[in-house]
């Protein structure tokens, strides 16, 4: 089963910040900045374009709704949003995930290469995040 | 007046390949890729979650709308989607708008380097890339 399916699940563990009926955003483990946040929708489609209606509304709603709260737990003025739709578009996970990432800062767009992606994070670092933009959707 | 609604204005030309009420799409005239599309409101807000309800939900019904032609008129089978949503956030234009960028092959995420992007390109070029991905529009 997809990665992905199985967060949405539960049977693999993820740090969740937000949930509804149709999606599930979670901290991506891999983090490019701190808050990077993966929103999908729970039903299993590999493209956007074969989302159901319901399904692409509720994700954008979704988006909508997360982007000033990650920002905000983060003094990011300003966010990367991007999907790699298909396994040609980088490396990806065929399920469809929107990545937002909050900055700070301007830094580059080496999203997937350099040391910064793949630093170790302990579950105490995780929590912390996650819990920043929980409280920051909850204002 | 910002460059993107110079060109919904139509003051600044620009390759359309899409238009309805609330969105329109045209060509990147610095293409990543051949088929490089820019997704707009024609609203202009700086940023994706100040949208009001009825021009985010076009937003993305204009970009569920336009990912497969765009990648069909290339035989692409993916494709990256993004939003530089803010100054921090990469080289941008402060008007939301959307990159739909067709990936025929699997090649490396440096977006925004290397000669590529700023390869000069003549009018022929742009017109007959437009026009692919219209006839997909209409098919």
């Amino acid at each position: 089963m997809c990665i992905i399916c199985q967060i949405v699940e539960g049977t693999l563990p993820s740090y969740k910040v937000y949930e509804d009926e149709h999606t599930l955003a979670f901290l991506d483990i891999a983090p490019v900045t701190d808050g990077h946040v993966l929103l999908v929708p729970k039903q299993h489609h590999q493209f956007v374009e074969d989302l159901p209606e319901d399904v692409h509304a509720a994700l954008f709603d979704s988006l909508k709704k997360l982007v000033k709260p990650i920002q905000a737990a983060f003094d990011a003025p300003a966010s990367n949003i991007f999907i790699n739709n298909g396994p040609n578009a980088g490396p990806i996970i065929p399920h469809v995930h929107i990545h937002i990432i909050p900055r700070p800062k301007k830094t580059g767009m080496n999203l997937f290469s350099g040391t910064a992606r793949f630093k170790p994070r302990n579950k105490e670092y995780f929590e912390d995040v996650a819990e920043k933009i929980r409280k920051k959707i909850r204002q």
